[in-house]
């Protein structure tokens, strides 16, 4: 269990406040009932921090246990990463008494449990009324798709919230969407960052509440958040299409002699300057602001003289391969990253490997041994928890009916006899 | 300021736990250095939350201070967008005094105080071990590009992490960026998750610490945390370009009678019946899984027949406008959205109205009046914080100079004689 044996670093960089002992978030309980991703990556995040994470499923698994991609068994390749360090039980939560189970160790007690994860409708079993019946200083966090309750995904949102107008080449009548399921990640993590929050009111005045998110609600505050809202409102003209361009300033993709694709990003003056040096474009640039009278250290200007510095730029990549032209961009601290298919990320970068701390090779049961990442903060004061595998489903179901409800073994044998929970290792 | 002036919800919904009467982060105070998305919005997040924070800034303003979208008048919406509900202190971080002012202020002291957030180099006047110095027990969370300190942004992350060369239109041999900064996005609320953790840390065990978190750690771990680093390892294969289909379920979008367009998604058994149901494609569904010897129930093959399933339900939707689509799916309750451009959403949408509760018209100082989210959660035990302006530069100086430091007004007038700090009051 997280932060029950602490790994002590070794090497601890300079900046690490002397011995690691516990991580952050130990001694925390969650407990979840969530599916796909928003829910599953609220309570992950805070697992690999060192929390206790209980998932419920049903026997057969939720809804999300063979989501796709799948091995070639048929073990989720999906759900594996995203209940990864968690505690999995197996309840008929179709029966009154599973039911029962379930509401028992969400709000079961202690100072550091009673909190609760869910996606799906806060009725029936899990109205948090009766929860609340339960355990007067329960936290819940319920995420929605609509405010109003009603359906909808990371697609569905993402479509009505006009990024896939603005996302691919210039010109095409079509939307893109992006593939990154970017909303359910960011509401995911609103979740984690509200259930801290409550935590800490409830610590400070012993009080327990409901927290409501819907994922469209989440979408549309980083809309308005990003400007493009005011835009529309204040000046009167909604983002256009720019393809890979940078908005606002100067950023854009080019090609290398070897055929490969890099992007350069000159978002500040100090960019600019670098970009400008490596490439050694400073004299036609300096000719371009008097034949223009602009000023391209400014980002307004850069942007609207952008197709004439790629001009400027283009035959310069041509001529280099991407080592070659990556060498000089670093020599003079330009901004730029190369383009990379998964396999390449994978195969050849080394922040994707286990030279990058975050990352373990992880033996998933199941599936095989994977490049498995942990939480992207670093604590200088706290033992970071190690990647950890996904759950096998059920693996923990008598675990925590026997630590978390103290039942006996002669009644936990009991349900597993009446099919009322089930257990991996049975 | 947040939670000074508690607002009393009117018309609470019946979840509401009684009278509603601070913030849930009320008290809280945290001091910011930073600049773009990711450092600025992860405080924000906390601001709409209820804590108190207070940007510190140079006297000009910081290098995303005139960021696109701008007004007319050169305002810009991206940092008014970013910075809400902030305290803005203007210093001359330069000189000696401008920095002992600065780090006056992130060490000051105060049991909720002592949070502070950059996306700087964590060197020279903002080196931990210095501000340590000054407070023992400071949280400092250090947003960095690359985990040895390197440059990246967004932009030349996400190229690397393989997601722009499978966004886009299938055959495209060009990598397709997204236009949403979600990795800026998903770091930002990373971070402001590790500072909550962080303080309850402290409150526990009373001691501080510095965070790190690397812009493109947050990418790689969400990118094995979805699967596609396994995808690679275990299966062998990457994830192709599915345009904007929905892998390994079904989802699709297609074309109205009026010319609309809109996303469908079954990724679920519920789904999919119901947009069988809504669409009449029962019997063809039927007729196809006997043919292929599919079931298409299940996510998997739903994904491999995703083109013969579209070829029945394209005719269906250019049979029908948006509005008729649309009734006929909600009564079936399926799982669709339609695809929107940004005007369409600000102008026609309900959800991105003052209807919801969310969002307020707000008059943003130099701007105008713009329909301005708040936080997307709702707390049932806790007053919401209203939807907020951005400061203007240097609105706070003063203020925080007082209050803060407890600086006398003549001590604060010497400091702008001499041009140490300034103030837009004056």
């Amino acid at each position: 269990m997280c932060g029950k044996d602490p790994q002590l670093l070794s090497g601890s960089p300079d900046w690490f406040d002397g011995i690691q002992r516990l991580s952050i978030l130990a001694g925390l309980r969650i407990t979840e009932c969530a599916a796909f991703i928003a829910g599953p990556f609220a309570t992950m995040s805070l697992a690999e921090l060192g929390a206790s994470v209980i998932r419920i499923d049903p026997i057969e698994g939720g809804i999300d246990y063979r989501r796709w991609p799948v091995t070639e068994s048929g073990s989720s390749l999906y759900w594996a990463g995203l209940n990864k360090g968690k505690k999995s039980v197996s309840i008929d939560i179709r029966g009154a008494e599973g039911r029962e189970l379930a509401q028992a160790i969400i709000t079961a007690p202690g100072p550091d449990a009673g909190l609760f994860v869910s996606n799906f409708p806060a009725t029936g079993w899990l109205d948090f009324k009766a929860l609340k019946q339960r355990r007067e200083d329960l936290i819940m966090v319920n995420i929605l798709g609509n405010r109003d309750g009603s359906t909808a995904l990371d697609y569905t949102v993402n479509c009505a919230v006009g990024f896939p107008t603005v996302t691919g080449r210039p010109g095409d009548p079509a939307p893109t969407n992006h593939v990154l399921p970017a909303w359910d990640l960011v509401c995911g993590l609103t979740a984690a960052t509200g259930l801290l929050a409550a935590e800490r009111h409830r610590r400070l005045h012993g009080q327990g509440q409901l927290l409501k998110i819907a994922l469209s609600d989440v979408a549309l505050a980083i809309v308005g958040d990003l400007g493009f809202i005011s835009e529309v409102q204040i000046n009167g003209s909604a983002r256009e299409r720019y393809g890979n361009d940078i908005y606002g300033a100067f950023g854009r993709d080019f090609e290398t002699a070897d055929g490969r694709r890099l992007m350069v990003a000159a978002v500040s003056a100090g960019q600019w300057k670098a970009l400008c040096k490596a490439t050694g474009i400073e004299a036609a640039i300096a000719e371009l602001e008097t034949a223009t009278g602009s000023d391209l250290t400014r980002d307004g200007d850069r942007f609207a003289a952008r197709d004439k510095i790629a001009t400027l730029l283009t035959p310069w990549f041509a001529a280099r391969t991407l080592g070659e032209a990556g060498q000089v961009l670093d020599a003079a601290r330009a901004c730029w990253g190369t383009y990379q298919s998964f396999e390449e990320l994978v195969n050849t970068d080394p922040r994707c490997s286990t030279a990058n701390d975050m990352f373990a090779d992880v033996n998933h049961p199941g599936i095989g041994t994977s490049l498995t990442p942990g939480s992207p903060i670093t604590f200088s004061a706290c033992a970071p928890v190690p990647p950890q595998a996904g759950p096998v489903l059920g693996q923990h179901t008598d675990e925590v009916l026997a630590e978390v409800l103290g039942l006996s073994s002669g009644q936990i044998a009991d349900l597993h006899d009446r099919k009322v929970v089930a257990s991996a290792a049975r």
